[in-house]
């Protein structure tokens, strides 16, 4: 039994709230149990300089911590003038998972910022992150999609993601922050909606783990993530539909 | 008749929600029309290095807007590496206005940090966050107050502010972004609950302006003020008459 | 009886030597009592990205005093990395108080960047900077008036401003260092050849103001600027006399 | 067959040259093909100060590559004035990587910085700086341990790393740069010499993979890691040994 | 005959004026053609970190021009966020140069900050700096003496900077702007009242130099500095004494 | 007799390897003494901003030290956000002495950056970085010279330096770091193969020195920059040639 109560296979409830803000083209508010990000896309009709003239898009994600989302205020990285290493990694992350679905050539010359700024945190806010970014992302890729008349539907697959870990010896899915700072293996785990892997990411530092336990924690994480994107569904309703037209097309 | 529908001397619907996130001392999400900030108010047991060992306290604020908080993205002050001059502006307003009705001798020797972190700006994010991050920090102050036994109630007298700018020619109250990106005449006015000036910032940039609009904008912002503070006694409660008792203290 | 003997609605003795330092368009040595700043005025024939194409001008100010401007020495913000919030608070009111009273239609795609170099600082280091910097500008504006025979004089009136402030509950004109750290209310006024408005900033972090003391210190400001600006016609010579010709035909 | 005619499960040529540069307590110069990567550990005889006091030791990790260690010139990190996310992102895992194998409480208060600094790159720079780095390591601990008379030796397991990936369709062991810039699938995998996994980071940003895929990639990294280690043992020689009899106890 | 009239063997008309700004310790005003600088010197009573408890003093400089010293207004440093090379560059001859000079024994546990700004810029301002900021030490340091009563004098000899270089094919003294950017070689050159060398930079990028001419131009820097430190003395007046007290001392 | 066996007059051993990596247009590895310098030659096809169009060339360099190449491990710059004094100073110093041996309009519209990263330093880094560069350089504008059919080899000369400096009363060559650090004058001279200086700098902190002491230092220079150029051409073979050739044609 854990400290919420929860069994070892469960994630915490899950909302996502769409529109949360109301000049993004895209914006949820993802609350995870009391984890809760703020998830905005934002569409440019250029690309980075590096990509010019290619006829492809790109997608950018920043993550960012309110000051006070943790139980001991943080500094701001802009008072420090600058990104935390932290900070950074999670970005590349949240960046590179989305990435992974959706199809650059279908969106052309466009940039979509995913920006997710956490107002409460814990645990779990960088796989939090990628499923309410992605939502987002959907929101505001149908929008260019509708405005535009694109000939496919940009992103291909779905995408969630949870983290797991073994506590007091136990393989647990979706911790929270008091079981994430006891976990003696953290793993965070993004897979599409095909079931297939984007990022798996294990950590051991306070002890290495078997072949054996990281096969019991995929198998819950596809379970959480399973469960992650039946939430998006609805939430996405007929984008919901265009997504899996693309995905299924890509199945055969 | 305002774009918005309302007369001139109104203010735009106001709510304050109290224990927005769970962490913080004093938490709140204020919302003046579409202007949403969260204002949160950290306590630390210690002074900066300047004020070490006098036993005073000290209230410092932050401001940030979320980069899609405005009708087009803005670029994170921490990926540019800096705070830009508005938002160092904006937080020096703050705090001075902030200090301006704390005992710091009754806070002891301790920082209050209030973060106002706007989600949403439609116009007036400066003067709703001293609104906002007033309620905050009154109930953090008043956890202090409590668990620390101390013998004055540290804040002095209630503080709220609002902006009053000359749109097509009329003297307005509580300008929106529209409105505001229209206005000859800009002012932010800060003031207590006895009806004194803390802080007046008027601008002309665009026109000059006489003593007359002066008169007139100052005449607006008091009945602006005096609402929000009915508004802030009633969301602070019990806390509200350690406040009024305090200030009336002074008063006689 | 003030500090240095001066009755409260007088200001310091005020010097404005011309052609201070000889590469810039524009350059003068104001001095207010102690308070001695060089402002210079550099012409530039292109304005920032955000302007270009639209045929107008733009005017900027920049602020900085010397580490041993003051009693105490400095740390240079160079040095540092990174400019104070009062440098920018300070220069971005500069440049806004300047543009007021600039035609920047009649400029043409120009820039004006006015620097402010504090070399003795003894309070009013920012009133006496824009007085200065007027006076600069106006130099600066002439020559390129003159050389590329523009058809309307692009400086549309007078701008000088001056501080006031509540010292042992008198108000006072022109505070110095001294009575600036003992006032208990500090205002900065800056006022057009027109008697209007241009900024008005007044701050009671020590103790809040009442209208009254409001309207004192607004009238002691209007005597000061008025003496202020017969000193800048002086020095400006012909130059005043087509502002003065600008100004009269806008108040018709 | 692959570009350079190695099979699928065989590493690139590995050597490690010992005491490459003079003063640090540790140093080798490793080369996995054309690879090569400075690797040194400096001791300090205290550590950071949120971890003063507590009997405990820390180890840090830098990386960095020379601006021409590849094909095309990379501006210096020290000239942009920051560290990418990249760096950040393996500097991080170095250090993590290599603390999960050291006992901190019998190290004593002392910091061990890993300098690694890739003078040329051919893909696989994190992990190879992970291997290196670890014999360093060991070098620069045995000097402490004899020096100070250390009860217990401080290394508790032998620690190397290996990339794999897909290429063509074809799951490859130790990537070069050529390869690398193909695959599909990317992974980096940090084992101990229990054969137990330290990190697992796979990334299928081209596309994702399945249960099968990552399967076949921790076989071959096992395989890579084995060779690697026995050359580590080789190099490190009687430090080897006490290593060994560490982790031999563990086992028990 | 030179582009000003000057002989090439003398240097261009030099005042200093001191007590040029009034809360610095030592200030002067140092004028070498149309070259202008303001030394100050401000004295800490306390060492850098790395010198404490050692019962010796410290000098350093720091130089900056003003943006608009020179014909084309140059950005702040400020600004930029970081010093560029050349000021470094500067400042640390400047203060390497002073130390020489300097008895940081008799001097004790304090800090001497020499602030070189230089508002006007003709050539040689880093030689005009070191002469000018020579005397505001000397003040400041005779204050220290005084007030202290300090065994000895701790300024050993008298210390002065003149710049030589070749023009159109002349050895040529204390070049001015216009000569500077045409001289193929350029020479900066220290030397003690005693007529030794502290400090000898010189460049031929343009073209490389002979050893006769590095002997006429250093024949020729003896000269200027001989007659600049003749100026230093008569504004020293009673402190130059207690300068040449010491360096007979030395001498003998 | 010195600290290391030699004579005043002599340099430490000196080795140059060439080709040390494989992807920079030119590459060695230079050691004098336990000083040990890879020097890499970057080409670019264009020119930095200011030059462009000119039909000139540019060369820049760049200076940096592994953390643990000394002693004591110093703080990366890029950690800390900047270049140091003391790199400025030398990267610029590098970057002036390789011009002054290249014909930057036989270069053509391209850049040459040389980077010079020491991994052990024992005294004399920024002489033995020159020395080094100058090989890698060559080989680089060979390489253009061959590929792009120039039609005059760019270099004009040969170019080396050395230091020398007074170390317990006697003049010496090639100070290493113990040498050094107690020397009282330091001097560090570039000259070309024809025997004429480039930079000559010399500095006398501890103790200033006179004409004798110079012109003793100024033939040690030569004679140990003589040896230097000798193993030059033996690396550079063919290339020497070519230098030789059109340092021959300079001289008639």
């Amino acid at each position: 039994m854990r400290i919420d109560g929860r069994e070892a296979d469960r994630i915490r409830p899950l909302s996502i709230t769409t529109s949360f803000t109301k000049y993004a083209e895209g914006s949820v508010l993802i609350e995870v149990g009391e984890t809760k990000v703020i998830c905005t896309a934002s569409v440019e009709e250029r690309v980075p300089p590096f990509m010019k003239g290619q006829g492809r898009g790109w997608v950018t994600a920043e993550y960012s911590m309110l000051p006070r989302a943790t139980q001991v205020r943080n500094q701001r990285e802009a008072v420090r003038g600058k990104l935390g290493g932290r900070t950074m990694e999670i970005q590349r992350l949240i960046g590179r998972a989305l990435r992974s679905v959706v199809d650059l050539q279908a969106l052309g010359e466009r940039t979509l910022t995913l920006d997710c700024d956490v107002i409460q945190a814990d645990g779990g806010t960088r796989t939090t992150s990628i499923t309410g970014a992605f939502v987002a992302m959907a929101m505001a890729v149908n929008k260019i999609y509708e405005q535009h008349n694109l000939k496919a539907f940009p992103i291909t697959d779905f995408l969630a993601s949870v983290s797991a870990g073994v506590v007091n010896g136990q393989p647990c899915l979706d911790l929270n922050y008091e079981e994430d700072s006891k976990a003696k293996v953290d793993m965070n785990i993004v897979m599409t909606g095909s079931g297939q892997f984007v990022e798996i990411q294990g950590t051991g530092e306070e002890s290495p783990f078997s072949r054996d336990e990281l096969n019991q924690l995929l198998a819950l994480a596809e379970q959480g993530i399973t469960q992650m994107m039946e939430r998006q569904k609805e939430v996405l309703g007929p984008i919901a539909e265009r997504i899996e037209g693309r995905a299924n097309a890509a199945r055969k």
